[in-house]
């Protein structure tokens, strides 16, 4: 939908897609396997706001739903059908769906471009048909959509519920889509939008881009990409997106065994990945490696300030872990930077006459805790230092986990010793948020404690999660991530001057 | 212990420091927070099947176990002393324990060599006393030891208690070697040995590397090293090593920082790190960059076998995962071979028609997940391939999780869709094991639904993980992994010609 008015209609047709009022499902089949099961299922189970109309020749109920014989048969308006149909009944499916004002479809079936050639024939028609009856359409060869506020609409392959947040996210992989959501999910990690293009035979990658620069739900976007069809194009759309707020992008394809691969996957010609770096260093896109990277980006995005220069203080409760995360901040073109005697005067104050005077601030095992938050305090009051990354969060509740299956827990001192510890990492929880908010400066944390937070129900773990603070489990996750803020805080400044 | 003799008579005190009959706790403490409260604490926790004695001049009780005010007052055999004396006091411990037979001592106390000249000199007094009281010393400066079998000896400052199991650890940061254990006991990882070496100012790393030679609990073998002293030495005990098991290291210290912070933490004197790097190419020894890296790596080694080479079969079962992980695979140094037309035709006759017919077999998105498994076997049976990444295990029960709080679960719907699901997993774990038993390759495995795997009680995972066979969250990390395998059976190759 190449021309002005077009790009204008389509971008509110997929306002309405977010945001619809029913939901006609294509192809609905009580069969456990199907997908006209498994999407059917899906939908309900996300809670949908709006009305679900299940549609199969065969009539009848499935999951306590009216299944209707046809889009006629539906007794209200319909603003976004799925098609699960076999391929050459789509065709079909569109054009009534525009007969019948449906703005909106979204086609998860497949066997198009990515077959070859007569799949690109068969791929035309569909076009050609939705362009004719004026419907947005999603796919085909997709894995469906997700958009949480207003709607409530979890409409996807895989059973992925995240809750409801600010990052979106588009795939130019239905796997990959599904992925993310699933590791948003299990970290409580919230999710605006998501759109699985598929071989985005109409609506394109960049349209969906457009359409989450002005979408206020939306503050962080993220997407796989495997190829760019209009270069031109991408690159205003992701300018006037980063402008607003940060896209980070995980190129697949960057091997030529991968650029194989994706051309198979969803007919995508993965281009140059010098080309495709360039364009991300011209954009002010964040290029990460994969899913896992891109996760730990997106939220740091969410929840810490954009540093205002690349000079990092490490606050470290051991050594091991400051000399590992001094190296990885090096790594990632991040200045481990000296502090001022000003500065080290003030952590004199609070630390054991021994202590290394240096950054890395290394606690020196078996220090208070309270001494811990103190000197991340101290660091982060210091002009001279622009982030923070402190490692170490997260003691207290691991020493009452280790201890629980003691066989003699009961003991005084057991008990004395739970007490003791219980309440210290919540307490730090929120000295550090306090930090960062007094100072806008970003504090990373990292430590092995995080790894079973679940197990151990360490309240403040999962409370700093909820907030979007991850604590990273290495120390070359914090360094990669803070350099990333780094690099995005200092686009914005050009672009802003 | 430089002399020969002094070699053999220091291993035989090693070997009793892991196995030893009974342990004295000197400096125990009621008190919540000091260390001799911890130490004692954790001891008793881990369940060490010795003879446990509390020493402090104060006596009484500790935890329902008798405190004795001094050594003399002990009424057995004592073979290994913990010593949490403040620094001045560790001389005189040391000295007594010679006087009384005990053959090993693990000094914790800190403010030795680490904090400079002063230190030094003191550090010095305690080597002397050592070594006239001939008692083989771990640290001063360092966070304890773990000894799994027999003894279940666990007796390190974090609360840290894995299962027995066959990974050996050396560590020269004590606040790494918890790290370790609390990641190896989170993911139910067995640890054979672990050893915090602090200062090393008596026993080096290289002491307990050549203990670990012939200890056959041992079968992989890890360490964090900051600096070595005696290239010589440990290019030696190294090179034995790496012929009967691997050897994987992560060196703290790559840059200037990192030396600098490296340099007050142990005393030690990072040393190029292109020199260590070139040692490790010398003498097969592994090197990763950090923790998780480390993990990944030598749990792999307990669980598969050694490829006879580089070349990698991909089978996938979405597009996005398979392009990843052969971009990944490809900038790891592997080799995504093409399929030899046999086993195309093979494959042909599981996949649908419309299949990509390449490496990365692409399984396309709903397939049965029998196919699945099937595609692996067919792959592995290929003698093209030397091994294998297999995308997407675990959906059958994610997807039971996902519904599991549906609001009408309990219609017949959702219980055969259950029933449906719930043993695909156990039964396509069993097949993948059975694949690695014969045909002898490695099968490594990447999914994102193993994040959670605690919360969703996948029992499959779960047995896969007591296997020591992770499934990686991400494409990289196994990409990384088998490369490392591959390197580590060239270096065999070689050195075994």
């Amino acid at each position: 939908m190449g021309k002005e008015g077009g790009v204008v209609a389509l971008q509110t047709k997929i306002e309405t897609m977010f945001n619809p009022r029913s939901v006609a499902i294509i192809g609905a089949s009580r069969t456990i396997g199907k997908w006209g099961f498994t999407f059917t299922l899906h939908l309900i189970r996300g809670g949908y706001r709006g009305a679900i109309y299940p549609i199969n020749p065969a009539g009848g109920e499935i999951m306590g739903r009216t299944v209707y014989r046809n889009l006629r048969e539906i007794p209200g308006p319909v603003d976004l059908a799925f098609i699960l149909l076999p391929p050459e009944k789509v065709v079909g499916a569109i054009t009534e769906c525009g007969s019948l004002g449906i703005s909106a479809c979204v086609v998860i079936t497949a066997g198009f471009a990515e077959l070859g050639k007569q799949g690109k024939a068969l791929e035309a028609d569909i076009v050609a048909a939705a362009r004719k009856a004026n419907v947005a359409m999603i796919g085909p060869n997709c894995a469906g959509i997700i958009s949480s506020e207003p709607a409530s609409l979890y409409c996807m392959m895989q059973p992925v519920f995240p809750p409801s947040g600010h990052i979106a996210v588009v795939s130019q992989s239905g796997n990959i889509a599904g992925s993310m959501q699933f590791l948003f999910w299990k970290q409580d990690i919230g999710v605006s939008r998501c759109v699985s293009v598929g071989n985005q035979a109409l609506v394109k990658t960049e349209d969906i881009l457009e359409y989450l620069i002005d979408d206020d739900l939306s503050r962080v976007v993220v997407a796989y990409i495997e190829g760019v069809d209009d270069g031109d194009r991408f690159m205003d759309v992701a300018r006037r997106l980063t402008r607003k707020k940060p896209l980070i992008v995980i190129k697949g394809g960057t091997s030529d065994r991968g650029v194989s691969a994706a051309r198979s996957h969803t007919g995508a010609i993965a281009g140059s990945d010098a080309v495709f770096d360039a364009m991300c260093r011209q954009c002010g896109i964040i290029r990460v490696a994969d899913v896992e990277d891109l996760i730990d980006t997106a939220v740091a995005f969410l929840s810490q300030p954009i540093p205002r220069g690349n000079r990092v203080g490490i606050v470290a409760n051991g050594g091991g872990w400051a000399v590992l995360t001094a190296d990885a901040c090096t790594e990632a073109g991040l200045d481990v930077a000296p502090l001022p005697e000003e500065t080290l005067l003030r952590l004199d104050e609070r630390l054991p006459a021994w202590w290394n005077r240096q950054n890395p601030v290394d606690m020196v095992a078996g220090m208070s805790r309270g001494a811990f938050f103190k000197a991340v305090e101290i660091v982060a009051q210091c002009d001279q230092i622009d982030a923070i990354i402190a490692l170490g969060f997260g003691y207290g509740q691991a020493n009452v986990a280790a201890i629980a299956s003691a066989p003699d827990r009961d003991t005084l001192e057991y008990v004395s010793y739970i007490e003791a510890t219980r309440h210290s990492d919540l307490r730090g929880m929120q000295f550090l948020l306090d930090i960062i908010a007094t100072h806008k400066k970003p504090v990373l944390l990292a430590s092995e404690y995080i790894v079973g937070a679940d197990q151990d129900r360490n309240e403040a773990v999962l409370e700093l999660r909820r907030r979007n603070v991850l604590i990273y489990p290495s120390s070359r996750r914090p360094a990669q991530v803070l350099a990333r803020l780094v690099r995005y805080g200092r686009y914005r400044q050009k672009t802003a001057s």
